[in-house]
């Protein structure tokens, strides 16, 4: 439907109508971007034409009926020119960005953006907090004492000019229609589409202004997508979008089943990162942030828009292997902290500088065996519910408690030996969360099989 | 879906959220009755936790995802029980009642209402009026000088006491939620979705209070649903919902291809169904009133609520065109009009009673040739262009302005013969409409066979 004929001599949108809007999309018909762009830009207007009950009706008639790659492309450039657009003129290019659907005890960006800083490329990101079970990468940085994300764009671009990387808060002025769409979607039960997630996550992408990107698009239990299947669906739309806007886009499907790192909580996440820094990449959280970072050093260095061969890919993951190994990331770090007022201190002794909780519980292991899972999303929720994460945007956090997970999935255990240890701010917290814990380490007596850590690779 | 488990001693539907029951239909659940109840309750009351926007959501997943005749039963219950119910109590019995879906140049009930009375049931009818192309009975009944449509319970009911039939405007007390729901059905595109029309008119005829119901659903260019097969499964879901609650409820699928009686017009109409039963039946008008008034009385004498055989309704069909013929149905018209407040004497005199349109127009046939359609939507968006309707609710209309059609599909006529006559206000109006009204009569060469005028009864 590519609306009215021309009445009269006004404005080309002067026939439009929204229940007119609304019943093409019932009825399964494509609406073209000037449709997309009336409707939503007559949304978010205020005393726009479009009312809550309208926009409510046409995102599940969209949700039912499936948008087309061609109208989630559309809707996510109307998102786009709702609001202002990164500049990221100027930078040292490859000037890349990278997006996660959130995961548990995944603090691959601390790792990511100094490390593809380190190959001379260019991170420029704007980020999220924390909400319900996964962690945000906002809430992480700002436990560092004296760390500032609320950075103004000037400042933004001095600091990805002069460090190569650089993670501020999402200005309120970057793509407000998605905000206001998004508060709608949550009352309406219209979130799980995936057209308008695909939409919501690119334009921000797109809005933060870099050419390259990547995102890494969990599957699990501990992810907004369980299966595989489903996250690289989501992946395909991703990277269409992407593609139909001019960028560079690899997406990498990965595995969200048990907690990504050893670490989950702000504070802890931080130090686990700085740690592993120290030292040539090893374990699940550095194998993810060593891929997400080979395919945007090597997709941004490529002359064309083309994707990358593997070969390309593992020659640049050795680069990268090699950079870490020497220092050269964790001194990118020390650089990004210091510069947005942090404690540069904290990437040599995260112990002595971030925040500490009070109670430490160790939590033994109830038998012997082999550990089968580590449900990731039970953890984050014990994690949230000790303070870490916020169950409603707003909410104060706790920067210092969390866990230390001494096992993983395959690992085997004797009985009383410690699982984890919990941080926590009082006892009674401590002894419900190694309670909780408990009940989310499976352990059996047969050994596993190690389950792939990256699904696919999309783009 | 049932709703949450009980969660603690409050009320039961304390844990209710509306997101989750969108979710639930948008997921092709079907919601029990308190589910339904708390949300359309949640959404009509003042500050209720139900807002546009999901409401909004909802009826679009529903239509989406399909209803079941237990969520449209329980819907109409609950819409029923939204406001008041008419008092048939003490009515001489059968009480019965009709609904049509809306026609043009259809005025059964004047023609229904004082048969049935004559045959001694009690009709009482809370009608609307007229919207966009089709007419409505209050608009008709008042253009009778004096005529009253707004009657108050106690009145409504001592007419129909008195004298077999009242028809009566509805009142806003009388399923408000309806109302409520169909405004915002209107803006969100969600007005086509089967059964929620179905519980819409059945709330209506649930809270009219009769026992006994016969609904006419049209079906072709001048109805609401343009094929025999989409009225036939609106008439079966109308007749389920009745049957749940203990009507006895026959809907007859009718044509609606061509304007029903020869009178298009609200003054006009009231003159064609005076003269009509100042005769023996004849024509399609009075075929399909006396085929309702037959299947009314009918069931209405059935002893238990099985349906009429078809020997029983030829029985009454017979008995009702010997009233007719006799004069009683003419009489009862007569007291009808009286009762609310006309002037009887337009029964015997409807050109010296009813006003006048000062322009007359005569439609001359362009060829010879056999009427092969006459197209009711257009006659019927001519004659409300005229005055006679209105294009939204409130509009004063001119009850003297229309047209009389003097031909009929399958009429043989020679050129220059007059198809039909406008009567108008206004020289500028009379030719606008003499002009629609010859695109709108398809002559040709080839003879027509005559159509069925009922395509089913169901029930």
């Amino acid at each position: 439907m590519t609306g009215p004929d021309p009445r009269d001599d006004a404005a080309p949108t002067a026939g439009w109508r929204a229940v007119d809007l609304i019943a093409a999309k019932r009825d399964g018909a494509e609406l073209d971007e000037g449709a997309l762009a009336w409707l939503i830009d007559g949304y978010v207007a205020a005393d726009g034409p479009v009312s809550d009950a309208q926009m409510a009706a046409f995102l599940m008639a969209g949700l039912c009926r499936g948008f087309s790659d061609a109208e989630a492309a559309a809707l996510t450039r109307v998102l786009v020119a709702s609001g202002d657009v990164v500049d990221t003129g100027g930078l040292p290019a490859p000037v890349v960005d990278k997006h996660s659907t959130g995961g548990v005890g995944d603090s691959t960006t601390l790792l990511v953006a100094p490390l593809v800083a380190a190959a001379g490329a260019t991170l420029v990101k704007l980020s999220g907090r924390g909400l319900g079970h996964t962690g945000g990468t906002l809430d992480k940085l700002e436990a560092v004492p004296g760390l500032r994300t609320d950075l103004e764009p000037d400042e933004l671009h001095g600091i990805a000019a002069r460090v190569g990387c650089a993670v501020a808060a999402q200005s309120p002025r970057l793509v407000p229609a998605d905000a206001a769409l998004y508060a709608l979607r949550d009352v309406t039960a219209t979130v799980p589409d995936p057209a308008l997630i695909a939409a919501s996550v690119m334009s921000k992408k797109l809005a933060g202004g870099a050419p390259t990107l990547v995102l890494d698009v969990k599957a699990g239990r501990g992810a907004f997508l369980p299966t595989p299947d489903a996250a690289r669906d989501l992946a395909g739309r991703c990277a269409r979008i992407g593609h139909a806007a001019g960028r560079q886009v690899a997406a990498l499907v990965t595995a969200m089943d048990q907690p990504l790192g050893t670490a989950v909580g702000n504070a802890l996440e931080v130090g686990e990162c700085a740690r592993l820094l120290a030292a040539p990449p090893r374990g699940r959280l550095a194998a993810v942030a060593l891929e997400l970072a080979s395919h945007l050093v090597a997709a941004g260095r490529q002359a064309d828009a083309e994707r990358p061969d593997a070969v390309a890919i593992a020659a640049v993951r050795d680069e990268l292997a090699r950079r870490w190994a020497e220092g050269e990331a964790s001194e990118r770090l020390r650089a990004l902290i210091a510069a947005q007022g942090g404690d540069p201190a904290v990437v040599d002794d995260p112990d002595g500088v971030l925040p500490h909780a009070p109670v430490r519980r160790a939590v033994p292991a109830p038998r012997a065996g082999t550990v089968r899972a580590v449900d990731a999303r039970a953890v984050g929720e014990l994690v949230a519910r000790l303070g870490a994460g916020r169950a409603a945007k707003g909410e104060a956090i706790d920067p210092a408690v969390g866990l230390r997970l001494h096992v993983e999935v395959g690992s085997a255990v004797a009985a009383g030996e410690p699982l984890a240890q919990v941080h926590a701010r009082e006892d009674a917290a401590a002894d419900a969360a190694a309670a909780a814990l408990l009940a989310c380490v499976e352990i059996g007596e047969e050994p596993v099989e190690a389950a792939p850590l990256v699904h696919a690779v999309v783009g």
